[in-house]
């Protein structure tokens, strides 16, 4: 089946794509307000609301919004990047009206009331103490504030303890009526949909949302930077960023490509080179992500601090080594894995909704299968030894570092020296 | 379609579903061998073989096994439980022969190259370190040796640090003569799938396997007992287990809907009173867990110190309360959650394999989709209230903390008081 696009006159679109043989549906909000839409005072507010959506609407008591959706088998959901929020539903075919109501109702209509904020600030301030636990999360946080100092987007999407102590009831309205615009939001279904009749539902649903003009963020600069910390635990947390395409540019896929060969698989670079071949870490992965105007290739491992400094020398040769013999081989894996990835991803309603919300936020179309295949095709080797030639000298480089390391453990300038030479 | 079963003369069994529209397909081998299979002395040696799975056989190197699967876009993994070890694959339609032939080569022909076992060693030992590194993994390790205590199937499944760098190339083969036997092997394959190719290509690698008489294990005897240590972090851990029934009681539906109730979705019991109405919490849930001769119910929660009295107090009420007002709504609203999950769960190849390969496992056949709904639905608000009951009075329960809590946190002695007053 296609994908089936309408736009209302408010600029609220909506997008579907029916799954033959499916029994069930995936559909959610995505809106175009994230981490990086807010003000350094605001930071944690896009979190904060996605919260408080689910605590009661004018319609609704936070109970009757949980009970409604799980009293038909569904679950309800949604999460905050630093770009969007998503509100989401699983449902069964016949539930697809309840689960587009419920979502309409928790972003149109919620109260904000006083003690739920009371209340949810409480959880959110638990939801940071679980991060604060969890290592191999927190070096990410790290990371992106490294590459990203003092930019909404290096920002962490929990927030700042502090922060969220703060918000009250204006700067949750404030924050929703700036950002939570009709233009700026797309409803996505797959699964066992049909297009007709969720179009209509959301022409009630959302049709008087008034429009406004789009408001800019701030453009993301990636900077050289460093974050370490000395902490008594089994494993030094290693991560390191390079810069890369965002994904407006031409060479986004060959930055996915060169991810994938270096670290995406079992038979990648980086798991054969430290992993396989010497044992050191158990876990050790590079991709790409992208926004709309930068992106950033992540590199992460956990290994023991004697083990660092090998870690951390072999990771930049293989950064080094693959600007001059990464092979067609190996590129034609890359390439195969992310054809076959996407396909296999696509069987499931929940990871296709997302594709159409997120296809049609950058691109304002849904680009055929055929088209994306084409360009991941169009990707060789000698793109790839070029790209990583241009990552290797006088890029820009972050890192983050946690755990039990020595005074003398890699600092960012060693290994930049030593990805340059 | 209906499941397809075919058995080997030598005992090993086939199990294939072929999904409509699917243009992939999940296919791996359950092999009925586990941590509780393990002597003491071999903790962590089921864990240790899947990871030689992988480093070579007597026809393909590590790296070509890994190439061989992501040359076509496929990714082969494996994971070891308490009663288990699963290897399996995800492949387009056509490289399903090719992803059965590497898991067999990989089952039945591993070199355990004494190199090869050094190496692994220490990605193990990394694995150990990054699970001591992670509170709401490890709490989990605690949970089950405190209601297990000196069993195999309250001991790790990674084993202890000591024992992981003792293991040689003949205790690895010595396991798997006692317990890779063809009848103890389950193939399992859903989505794009062909049966009788699949048995043809079945009979020829695995049909010579010899067959062996079954080895027994220790049967497990749930405790009442405790682990709890202090740690300077941001939150306690905090994890109860329940004995409840195996999957071969009668009564293991009533438990799992007694779970749900209590912990399973946001309107639940312990959602609503704990999160949402007091904001303890960001993460809680009760899920219902059964192996062949025992089954565990488990409560995690995490929290400051400041309020882990108040969250133990709290659970431990909702679980005494369940035994008295629990409603007929609730239990609905269970039954339906478990349902439609169960059928949103077979929309995933991988999800449908492993539920194929399981329920072989237990029952020597794949129930229909009705007989299992009736299962659910012939229980009741009364047999849930009765089960309730059973659980607060009598019972054995374990707990597990770990975290910055005072010298007075509650303990196992003062919660069991409370719950049978």
């Amino acid at each position: 089946m296609k994908p089936q696009i309408h736009t209302l006159p408010n600029g609220f679109r909506i997008v579907t794509e029916a799954m033959p043989g499916m029994k069930s549906a995936s559909v959610g909000v995505w809106v175009n307000a994230g981490g990086r839409h807010e003000r350094i005072e605001q930071n944690g507010i896009a979190h904060f609301l996605e919260h408080m959506a689910f605590k009661g609407t004018a319609r609704r008591t936070a109970l009757q919004i949980a009970e409604e959706i799980e009293d038909v088998g569904g679950y309800i959901n949604a999460y905050t990047t630093r770009e969007v929020t998503a509100f989401y539903a699983r449902v069964l075919e016949n539930d697809v009206p309840l689960a587009v109501d419920v979502i309409a109702d928790i972003l149109r209509n919620p109260t904000f009331d006083e003690k739920e904020i009371e209340i949810e600030r409480g959880v959110i301030l638990q939801e940071i103490g679980q991060a604060l636990d969890t290592p191999d999360d927190l070096i990410f946080d790290w990371l992106q504030d490294a590459a990203y100092p003092d930019q909404p987007i290096g920002r962490t999407i929990l927030g700042p303890a502090e922060r969220v102590r703060s918000f009250d009831q204006a700067d949750l309205a404030n924050f929703v009526t700036d950002h939570y615009r009709a233009d700026q939001m797309i409803l996505a279904a797959a699964g066992a949909v049909d297009h007709d009749e969720i179009v209509r539902q959301a022409e009630a649903l959302f049709g008087d949302m008034p429009q406004r003009s789009k408001l800019q963020f701030e453009p993301a600069k990636f900077h050289s930077g460093e974050r370490r910390e000395v902490k008594d635990l089994e494993q030094v947390h290693f991560a390191l960023a390079l810069q890369c395409p965002s994904y407006m540019d031409d060479d986004v896929y060959t930055s996915q490509i060169y991810a994938s060969a270096l670290g995406g698989g079992m038979s990648s670079r980086l798991f054969q080179e430290v992993r396989e071949k010497r044992g050191l870490c158990y876990t050790i992965f590079a991709q790409a992500g992208s926004y709309a105007d930068t992106g950033m290739m992540t590199i992460y491992a956990g290994t023991s601090g004697d083990d660092i400094d090998d870690l951390a020398t072999l990771t930049v040769d293989e950064l080094k080594r693959a600007a001059t013999d990464i092979s067609e081989v190996e590129i034609a894996r890359a390439r195969t894995q992310m054809k076959a990835g996407m396909l296999m991803g696509l069987e499931s309603p929940s990871n296709r909704a997302e594709r159409l919300a997120r296809m049609l936020a950058i691109w304002d179309r849904i680009p055929d299968l055929d088209e994306i295949v084409e360009r991941i095709d169009a990707v060789n080797a000698t793109d790839v030894r070029g790209f990583a030639e241009k990552m290797a000298h006088g890029n820009e480089i972050a890192l983050a570092l946690y755990g039990p390391m020595a005074a003398d453990a890699p600092d960012l300038d060693g290994l930049k020296r030593r990805l340059a030479s």
